[in-house]
């Protein structure tokens, strides 16, 4: 059962480049390639330039530590001739995994807690998708079971109270 | 001063395509393209597709008859493999284009009848732009002194009265 | 308790025009305007068009017996010199709205089901946010509050079931 | 009538997180609250996060002494884990409010001076709706006698001059 | 190598469904989900719903004949209570599967002829990127080799010419 | 033949601001006159604001001792009461510019060297453009031609090697 204390993280980047001549199908390899690569978090932005071009703002969250490592990345796998950054603080909160046992199977559950109250509870999706595809039950449907069973099993978890 | 009757044009197809593995550049290339070749509108609309690919829809507006036309310059300028038409109906107001007269120069205005009362009044851009341009006005400040000028020189066509 | 049988409605149109040269704040009141005009949906796509022009594309679901009122608003509170629209075929869901009793006040559940078998149950929106605005409790708390009610309520109607 | 000198605020902060497993319907509640706990402005930009989840970045902007009530509601409100956030730093024009009576009521137009020069003239949206929902004149047309009245009742106040 | 020729699908249609009310988590799986369930093409575009609502439209290009099939799916895996529909013609290249030798591999190559005129020269995706994560160059110029290659080999396949 | 070395720019700002009462055909015009002011670059985002409004934010990368000039004109020229900015810190590849001869002009490709390495190779768009649209050759064949020669004239320029 993994915990992890609610803090700040002080020494965060986020970097940022706008791609217009560049296909959709190489952004999708991007993202994979900068989550191995240590990235905290990858988005695409629409965006608008110059000469009606739509084109994609890609931002990657990464640690500061890591800043070289992503921009290496993004010169060699994307076509830009420019990346900028800029320090951000992120707030995170207290996580606890816990396990829910379902007819089909053993699916973990996010919990976050912001000054010890219970705000989250979030299964996670790759066991949920997982049950799902395997049973053909809906998704929507798996993730309801589980926030059920939750309630059932951990019942002093509740969002809005201390926990 | 051009005029056109309030009129349905049933004989419109509306063409699309995905784009995700053409770079931002081409595309404002395309958009243009287009427009030479007779479309009667294009843009582009954000979307997101399989294997996390930010992609573009691009639609383009056009007469039934010139649908061979445009087919040949999306398979021509664009990456696509596949182009999805369907049939649209357009319903189009009755036009009349007045001048007005400014210090600084004589601008069109495209008056748009609905039933035979006025409902918009749109000064035309690039002749807007023009003004602004030469004369370091805003280009806002150009559309107010337009429209402040065209209720003056023309009191019968206001907005929501028969003219 | 309302209810409605799962139905094909043949007689809609989908009608769309692209805005360039309209503030945000009116779109903001035509989609206001429109649900209280007849519109069965409405919503705004963010589109890219010449001439470097980000813009939006307004589209209104609506019954065809509607075409000619929906034009009379979009070409009297929009900007618009034409309007595209196309048939459209809509398949909807079987209805039922059911009370759910919860410590905070009584919610509708809308109940969905495709050829008898239950696929949504969903609280209603308005209900929930003011019993979220009134007590203080987060708006996805009493969301699940009502899941959870509804389902010791109504056994018989479970997602994925005959009911 | 108000004034507020053009100033500089350097104690903001930008607050930013990723939605990619909220509702939308919880995403328009959670707005409407952040308005009323004193964010100074909150929006949403359509975003593509990993996993094809096609997601909403929520943005807030607060003072820095409003961060943690912000951090307590983002956390309560949606469904997050983690938010980051940066200072920035905001430049807003000197603004009065002025007085333009019109024969259905009377408006406020906000004016906006940058060292001194007029360069915003500004209806209030509200004021305006109200005024065409009650009356069925078109948002847009109220809007433009609003801007014709105030042109002729404050001739001193010119876009593009001292005032 | 495969081949298939240029030619027009008649029965299509395309499926559309707003999604106000459903987790991006859940939109990520009904995506893989519609592609294994015979979807020709599935998309998601940005719009904004009533109440100040971030969105997504799920469109479903398939084939007539699939119309009930992928209506089930999108009733089970959405939250959807209604869907709409519309013909759509789709035009498709002919297209024929050529294989590249690399020293790193093979790699197909779709070319996509117009009238007997090679249009588009498109390296198959997976493969690329396959060879890129193995060998660790970048998948931009993976495509460039593989394009070049083949020009090398296919000499007669060149874009612009009859082949 | 113009050479820039990789560095790195700290006196670099963002400004941004939401415009929800400004025409798309305004924003166009912006554009154009913000890269003519010595913007570094200029976007818009489609983001949703409060009130049900569509809107855009236009984003302004410049260099810091322009910002007052930026200001400026975003003042004039938008209909904006504020705006907001932050540093950033941008990082540059070394940019060399070399010529290539085609059959049907010259062509300059913009080679990006990231501590030595060439890892991008970028045809000029404008001269591309400007042979496509002489000769009527599709542009996306002028890039590949150009790219093609690029390799032959400069063997020793290949991504991903030290150059
Ligand atoms: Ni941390
Ligand atoms: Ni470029
Ligand atoms: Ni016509
Ligand atoms: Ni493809
Ligand atoms: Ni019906
Ligand atoms: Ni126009
Ligand atoms: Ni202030
Ligand atoms: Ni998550
Ligand atoms: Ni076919
Ligand atoms: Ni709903
Ligand atoms: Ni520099
Ligand atoms: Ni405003």
């Amino acid at each position: 059962m993994g915990q992890d204390q609610e803090h700040q993280d002080d020494s965060m980047v986020m970097i940022e480049t706008n791609l217009d001549d560049m296909s959709g199908e190489w952004m999708g390899y991007v993202m994979d390639r900068l989550f191995e690569t240590g990235a905290k978090d990858a988005f695409y932005t629409p965006i608008y330039m110059k000469k009606n071009r739509p084109a994609q703002k890609l931002s990657v969250l990464a640690k500061e530590q890591d800043l070289a490592t992503i921009l290496d990345l993004l010169f060699k796998e994307t076509t830009t001739l420019g990346v900028r950054y800029y320090p951000v603080t992120c707030h995170r909160l207290e996580r606890q995994f816990l396990k829910v046992r379902l007819p089909l199977g053993e699916v973990s559950v996010k919990v976050g807690r912001r000054d010890g109250v219970v705000v989250q509870i979030a299964p996670e999706y790759e066991e949920c998708a997982m049950i799902a595809r395997n049973s053909g039950i809906p998704l929507k449907q798996v993730f309801n079971q589980v926030q059920q069973a939750f309630r059932n099993q951990y019942p002093e978890w509740e969002v809005n109270k201390k926990a």
